[in-house]
C-alpha cells in the first residue's frame, strides 16, 4: 500500500496508542469524582491539555477539548454571536456552513490560493466580528498569511474604538493541518481563536480543540455538567485526549525532520512525474502536491490507481464523498477541465522514498492508461 | 480495588478493546474517501451503527452518532425547536441545563424517584413539544413507566389532531444507565428520541447516540461535511463507534446474567451492611443501591474508604465535582441531613462476591468510625 491521501487521515502513531493505552481499561475513572484515582486522571488530562496548548505557545486553560476540527470550528462562530463574517472562499465546509448560518462574505483567493488581502478590506465593515481564514488549506496546502490579517485586524480595531464602535472583531484560524510542518504560536499569528485537531496529526479520530483568547467569551454548543469551564459539557474522552497530546508533542518534535524529508519526497514527485501542470506551486506546505493532468478524469486515476495499491484523492474527503466539484479549485480559478483532472496527494509518515519513486511510475503509468483511452 | 462507582464511568472491556484496535492504525482510513479502504472502512462504521440501532429495535439510519449522552441529550431538544419542553425533576444537568434555554417546566417525582403521571398530566399544555424522562435515574437508577408516559402522549396527540392544533409532541429519553440490565425497545417504550451511552456500558468515552424517529426533522448542532445524514458533521469516530457497538452487542447477550449477579449483591449488601436507611427502594435497577447513614457526613465516608481501596459516591460525579447538594435526593423529599448521609453504590462488572462481602465490611467500619468520631 502507497498511501498519499494523509491530508483525509492519518493512523494513530505506535507512541499515541501506547500512551492513550492505560486510559481505556485501567485509568479508566471519571476525572469529576471524588477520589483519589480520579483525581489522578483528572489530572493527567489536565497535563495532556497543558502540551496541547503549550505547542501553540497558550496554556491549558485557554483552550476546550472537542470531539474534533469540525466541533471547533463551529463553536469558535458562537465568538460572532451577533456580528457578520468574512470567511476565506477556500474554507472547509465545516467553516462555510456555520458562516452561512450567519450574515457572511467570501474573501477571494489569487491563484495560488493565498487570500487578497485588499479584497479582504474591501469587505470590511463595522458590523464584521469574526474573520476565519485556515492556516493552512485543507486542499492545496496553502499557508495563508495570517500575521498580516493579525496587523489589519489591530488597525480595525484602533480605529473602531476612535469612533466608539463596540462590535468586537476576532480572527479564527482553523490550524488542523498545520501542526505536522509548520510553528504555530497564537501570538505570533495574532489569532483569537485556533481549531486544532488529533486526527491529521497521528492522533486519534473524535478529539480536536478550540484555543479561545482569554478575552472572548463564548457561548458554549450543549451544556450539561460544566466540564470544559461550561463550554463544552460532557465526561471527558481522557484516552483521547492522552493521545492527542501524544500526537502534539511529537508533530512539534519532527517538524524540522518532516520538511526535509517532504521537501525531499515533492522534489522526486516534480521529477519523476509526467504530464502535469503544478497547481500549488507558491506557499504550499511541502506535504501537500495538487498535480493537474489536462484532459484526464482524475476520478477514473484514483480508481485505476487503487488497483495499484496506491491511495491518492481528489480534494477533501468529505467533498469528495458527494461527487460535487471542489470549491477549493473553483476559487483559484481552475476550469472545470482543469478540476476534473486534479489530483491531490498529500505526504505523511507511512510514506518511504522508495514507495514515492514507485507511487510516481505507477501515476505515470495510470496517466497514460487514460490518456490512451482517448486517442 | 473495590470500585462501586459504576454509574460513573466503566472500563472499557477487553471484548471492547479488542474490537476497536485494528481501527487506530491499520484501518484508519477517513470513511468518505473514495478508495477501497475507505469504503470498507465506510461499511463496517455503518454495520457497527446498525449493531447498536439493533439492541433497540431500529435501524443504522435511525441513529446519529454523538460524541456522548450529553450532545445526544441536547441534539434531542432540537426537536422543540418552537414547542415548550417538560423534564423530570431528577434529570441529569446534560437535560436540566439544555432544558432551560427552552421555555421548561419539571415534573415531580414520588419518593421513589418516580414520575408522577398527575403531574405531567397538570403541566401540559397545547405548546409543549417535547418531554424528556431518563429511562433510568443516573442517582437512584429508578426505571420510569415510560410506556404509560407514551400511551398518555398518544391520547394528546389524537386530542390535539382533533382540535387542529398541529404542534407535534414528542418523547425523549436519556437511556444512558440502562442498556447493561434492561432489555431496551424504542417501540415497546413509546420514545420518539433516545439518548445511549458508550462509557457506561464498558465502551469507550467520548461516543454516544441519539435515536431519532424518522418522522422528526432535526435541527444539527453544527454543521460541515455532512456526515450522519447531515445531523452531525466531522469525520467519524470509527473506533469509537466500534466500540461501542461491541459494548452494546455485550450488554445485551448480558442482561439476565446480569441481572442475577447484581440482585445477589445488592442482596449482600442489604444483609451485611449496617446502620442504613435504603432511599431507592422500588423500581430501581437492581446495581444502584442509594443508602442514607443517618448522622454522618457522606462526603466523609468517602474519604475513610478511599483510604481502603473502596471506591463509592454521593451522587453524579460533575454535581459531585462542584460540591452542590444533589437536585436527584432533593426532589424525592430527602431532607438536608438526609442528603449529606447519603451514598450511591453503583455495582458492575469490576464487583466479585468477595469484594462486596468486603466492601459491606468496610463500609460498616467507616461508617462506625463516623459515628464515634461526633460521639
Amino acid at each position: 500500500m502507497i498511501y498519499l491521501d494523509h491530508a483525509a487521515a492519518t493512523p494513530v502513531s505506535k507512541k499515541v496508542f501506547e500512551a492513550m493505552k492505560p486510559y481505556f481499561s485501567d485509568e479508566f475513572f471519571n476525572p469529576s469524582a471524588a477520589y483519589l484515582p480520579s483525581k489522578k486522571v483528572a489530572s493527567e488530562y489536565e497535563a495532556a491539555k497543558g502540551v496541547i496548548a503549550h505547542a501553540i505557545g497558550a496554556k491549558a486553560s485557554d483552550i476546550v477539548i472537542t470531539a474534533g476540527a469540525t466541533e471547533a470550528n463551529n463553536l469558535a462562530f458562537g465568538a460572532a454571536l451577533f456580528g457578520d463574517c468574512l470567511y476565506l472562499a477556500t474554507e472547509h465546509d465545516s467553516v462555510r456552513k456555520v458562516a452561512d448560518r450567519h450574515h457572511s462574505k467570501e474573501i477571494a483567493v489569487d491563484k495560488n490560493g493565498r487570500l487578497i488581502l485588499d479584497d479582504l478590506k474591501a469587505k470590511m465593515t463595522d458590523n464584521v466580528g469574526l474573520i476565519s481564514i485556515a492556516l493552512v488549506n485543507n486542499e492545496l496546502g496553502t499557508i495563508q498569511p495570517l500575521s498580516e490579517v493579525a496587523a489589519y485586524i489591530r488597525e480595525v480595531r484602533a480605529d473602531r474604538l476612535a469612533r466608539g464602535i463596540l462590535q468586537p472583531l476576532y480572527l479564527h484560524s482553523d490550524a488542523s493541518q498545520a501542526l505536522n510542518l509548520l510553528n504555530v504560536s497564537v501570538a505570533r499569528l495574532g489569532v483569537d481563536l485556533m481549531t486544532l485537531n488529533s486526527s491529521k496529526i497521528y492522533g486519534p479520530k473524535g478529539v480536536g480543540a478550540l484555543y479561545v483568547s482569554h478575552d472572548i467569551k463564548l457561548s458554549p454548543m450543549f451544556v450539561g455538567g460544566g466540564q470544559e469551564r461550561g463550554l463544552r459539557s460532557g465526561t471527558e474522552n481522557v484516552p483521547g485526549v492522552v493521545g492527542f497530546a501524544k500526537a502534539v508533542e511529537e508533530a512539534t518534535a519532527h517538524l524540522n525532520g518532516n520538511r526535509k524529508k517532504y521537501a525531499k519526497f515533492k522534489q522526486i514527485l516534480l521529477d519523476e512525474l509526467k504530464d502535469y501542470k503544478l497547481i500549488n506551486k507558491k506557499h504550499s506546505l511541502d506535504n501537500f502536491l495538487v498535480l493537474c493532468f489536462d484532459g484526464v478524469d482524475a476520478e477514473r486515476l484514483i480508481f485505476l490507481l487503487e488497483d495499484k495499491g496506491v491511495y491518492v484523492s481528489t480534494g477533501a474527503a468529505c467533498a469528495a464523498n458527494k461527487g460535487t466539484k471542489s470549491h477549493v479549485l473553483a476559487a483559484i480559478g481552475l476550469s472545470d477541465s482543469e478540476i476534473n483532472g486534479s489530483l491531490r496527494l498529500t505526504l505523511g509518515e507511512t510514506n518511504t522514498e522508495e514507495q514515492i519513486h514507485e507511487a510516481a511510475k505507477l501515476i505515470n503509468e495510470a496517466v497514460s492508461v487514460e490518456k490512451g483511452r482517448h486517442v
